[in-house]
Order: structure tokens, then sequence, then C-alpha cells
């Protein structure tokens, strides 16, 4: 049963109450000062949080309000996938601007629907008036042995989720005037965090993981950094969606898969019949400073950039 | 002792680097996808999320970058208070505009301070360019009964911590192009979570609390709302600080003082000299309808407002 505390009067109760409306039992217990989750004994709780801000992160123009609240939701709990992590809740942090008031109900339908697809709940959040829209995705998750970027060692593979390069395909031809594919589109518009398929990954057998957010390349830097180790990747081995050209793969951010390090013993085909979620091997660690190498055809290759939101 | 993951390349890494030279051993375990966090067995997360917009929350002509950073972590915090939840920790979610980015060590100062006399750290955050500066804090606590809004009953006494009407007077007062008093200034600049009174609130049988955030009588409103019982107050009873009136002090918003119900059993001496906190009886709970009534003398008066973000 959901229960909500009532509220008093006043524009921003009745803005809550409309996306209360919107989120039926997808929202629980949202009213008091602040939320109250129960964290299992012997795990420990996973949290971050994700700011999707209006001309940095998206622009209203390419994909509807409904996809806004969809893509800035999944970004966020893609953090707790890469933790390996349970979801058990998200607030939603949100600043509207006076012409995106009509509009609310759609951000928060696509905040629902991906707290749906996740099987998680909203437990709490703000609303405040102010110049530039944006949407602050708190998540909270649990896992009894979190997995982390720290843990990659020389001799693991490096393996990735899915298919890539088909948001920043997707950015590029919205930039240039025209339009994506459908399915570059979607990958931007209606990301899947890969959730359930984070939850397997220290069973079997990963190192280290991170998600795709800042792009391959800079994300396996992260890697790299972390656990002190160096990593090559092949270009030629990376997953390209289709339509999306291998350079781009290796650069496109704000993917959503997963990028993980694992020993001899993961066993990908039946990582892929768990999770329906194809995975990728593209290079491995080694005992080099800490940083990435990108081959093509075992020549060296420089993949610059890497996507860094102050850069947008 | 405090470990931070190794952070990559790029003007966002760079930036998180210079706050966590600000913060010192105030940030914890910064840096992977999430942050990790252990609630004690048998206590509940209690979580919150709030912004400080500019323009909206505060304008930078008032007060300082450090104190702008301050006041929105004690904002967030406040909420924990209000729970009677002990502190586990913050996260950061700042939206920085290009104009902005010299200051950023600076809000992250305020913020700093105000951790530290929470006695809390920071465990985490998210860092973004965007139009609009904003804070967005969530703060992370734990409670065995969290304290809620819904608790209040027939024949409680209604108490209020500290001395009102200082921040409404502060703004008044830079609104009209005038500086307010020190003190009235203090009160809005650098607001105090009740943290530690919040905690032993539950156990000196506190029914139900609410911060006051929203102003007296609207919080009030949603403590009678939520318990289901009608609450009168008496204007002439309302601890006042220096140089504000007692409308303002039933009307100043984002007090960040407590209020609560409690029966018979409540010492308020006690508590006082447990928390180094004046608490004031300003009335009492019936069983009218839900709401709240204003008295001046025992004569009802009509005190309209409260604060509500998007009217500001």
């Amino acid at each position: 049963m959901t229960t909500h505390t009532s509220l008093g009067a006043g524009r921003e109760f009745d803005a809550i109450r409309a996306m209360l409306d919107v989120w039926g039992p997808r929202a629980r217990g949202i009213g008091d000062d602040a939320a109250i989750v129960a964290v299992p004994a012997g795990e420990q709780l996973v949290v971050s949080t994700d700011t999707s801000v209006d001309n940095v992160h998206f622009r209203r123009t390419w994909i509807s309000a409904r996809d806004i609240g969809y893509r800035a939701t999944m970004a966020a709990l893609s953090d707790l996938a890469a933790m390996g992590a349970r979801p058990l809740g998200v607030l939603l942090a949100m600043v509207v601007p006076e012409a995106d008031r009509a509009a609310l109900v759609e951000y928060a339908a696509g905040v629902g629907d991906a707290v749906a697809d996740a099987e998680t709940v909203i437990v709490g959040g703000d609303i405040s008036a102010g110049a530039t829209l944006s949407l602050g995705l708190t998540v909270l998750g649990a896992a009894a042995r979190p997995l982390t970027r720290g843990g990659a060692r020389h001799g693991d593979a490096i393996w990735v989720t899915g298919a890539l390069g088909g948001p920043g395909a997707a950015v590029a031809a919205w930039e240039q005037g025209g339009e994506p594919s459908v399915a570059c589109r979607a990958r931007f518009a209606r990301p899947c965090a890969r959730v359930a398929a984070g939850q397997l990954l220290g069973a079997a057998g990963a190192t280290a993981t991170v998600d795709l957010s800042d792009g391959l390349v800079a994300d396996l830097r992260h890697i790299a950094h972390a656990s002190g180790v160096h990593a090559t990747i092949a270009l030629e081995h990376l997953p390209v969606l289709a339509g999306c050209t291998l350079r781009g793969a290796a650069l496109s951010g704000e993917e959503y898969e997963l990028v993980f390090t694992a020993g001899d013993g993961f066993d990908a085909q039946a990582f892929t019949t768990a999770t329906g979620l194809p995975v990728t091997r593209i290079g491995h660690i080694d005992a080099g400073a800490p940083g990435v190498t990108v081959t093509e055809h075992g020549v060296r290759v420089e993949i610059s950039g890497g996507h860094d939101h102050f850069s947008v």
C-alpha cells in the first residue's frame, strides 16, 4: 500500500500532488521532512547523485519532456548498476522555470517510467522555481559487496556490455541540424541502465566496473587510475551500434553500458544467458603505468576526447 | 584516514580536485560511481534532498559564496534534525555557470564549514555546467525510530526551539535596499540546523516534529494535516529575535528551528540543559478539523502567507 503524508496548501504542494497522481504506486511515503528507507542487514547503502541540466545534458528540441525525465533517471540508476547494487529508491530534485510548469507532469511521467523499468520507487524529492530546468536524481541502492573501479588486476580481460556509439551519433546528427536514426535516437532518449546485469557481475567474477557515462576511453581511464594498472583496448573489437563508427563507439558518452574487468573465470556466454545482454571482450589489463592505450590492428592510435560536461 | 579513488583528466575532475583540497578530511571516499555508506544494524536510513537556487533561495548580492554553501547545507541537514536522525553524510550536486567557476572553492568551503559544524562528512556529489547556479544537497542519516509529522495527539502542547523572525527580517531589509541587523543577517546567512536537539526529541517525549522551513504557521499546518488534528497557537507567546515582530516570527521561513508537539511528560528545562537550546510553549493540539488557528490575547487573528518557493 502506498501512503503519503498529507500536504498543506501552496503551489509547491499542488505541483507535488500532480506528480504523485502521475506516479501512483511508484511513489512511496512522500511528504515528511525526509524519507525513511530500510537497508537490509548485512548490506551497505550505495548512493549517488546525478543532475541533468537543460542545454548541457539535453536540449528540449531534441527529445520530449517525458524522455528527459526517463533519461535523467536512468543516467543516475546506471551508477548503482556500476556498483552492483540493487535499487532501493530514488529522490527527484527538480528546478522548474515558470514556462515549464505545464510540462511538469510529463517530466514526472518519464521519471515514473524509468523507476518502473528498473523495478524501484520514488521515495522523496524537492521542487523549486529557477531560471534553468534541471533534474537532480539521487539513487539509493544496497549491496552486500559493492563493486568499485579499484580492483582491476594485471592479466584481467576488459569487457563491455551492449553496442556503442548511439548517443554520440544522435547528438552529432541533431547538432548538424539533422535527425538521428531511430536506433541512435532511442539510445539517447531512452537509455537502459544495466541494473540487473550489474548485480550479477560480482558473482560472475568482475574485478572492477564503471558505467559508460564519460565515454569508453575516459571511463576506462578511471578504472586504470583507481586500480593502478594499464589498460589496452583494440578499436576493431568494439561492439558498434548499426550506423555508428568505431571511433564514435570509443568516445560516445552517456551510453550507460558497463565496462568491467574480469579474470579467466568469467563465462561470457553464461552471463549473456542470465542477463540477455551481449558482452564483448575488447582488451586486457597489464602492468604499465596507469592509463589507457588504444590500438587498431596492433598499431597504437590516438583517440582524443571523452565526455566532460564542463566542455559541452 | 581519508581515501579517494583517483580521478582522470578533464575540467570536471579539476573542479572536484579543487573542492577535495578545500574539504580535506571532511570528504570521504569520493571518486567511484557511487558512495558506500554503512547504516548501523537496527537503524533505518533517513534521507532528504534540498536544492538552493540563485535568485530563488538567495541572491549573491546579499551573502558571500561561502555563506551560500553553508546555508544550503544546513537547510538540508535541518530535515534530518526534524526526523531525529544522526547524520551519516551528505552529497553535493552543484550546477555552476561559467562566471561562477572562480568562486567554486568558496561555495565548497561553506559546505565544508557546515558539515564540520554538524559533525558529518561529504561522501559524494556531482558537478555540472549550467546557466543558473544551484546547490543540491542530499543528506543521509540514521535513526532507530525516526520522528515524523504524523504523531500529534489531542492534548499535546506545541513547542518551538530558538527565537524567530530573523531570516524574514533580513530578506525584507535587503529587498528594501537596506542592510539587516547583524543578528538577522546571521540567521539567514549562517543558520544552524538543530541536529543534536532533534536526536534527543524522541526520548524527551516529542510526538511530532517538523523543521521551520516554510514558516511557523505553514509548517504547523503540515503537522496538523499529517496528524489529523487541529493546532492553536498564541501569537503573543512566540519567541521573537531582537528587532523582529510577532507577525514576522509567525511567517518567517527558512528558520531551521524545530516545531514539535509533546504530552505533559516533556521537561523543557531538562531539554534546554541537555541541548543548550531554549524551547518555548506556543500553543496546544485539540480535536478540531485539521488546520491551524492563531490567537492574539485570546482573539482569533488571520496570519496569511507562509513561505512557498514557487512564489518567491
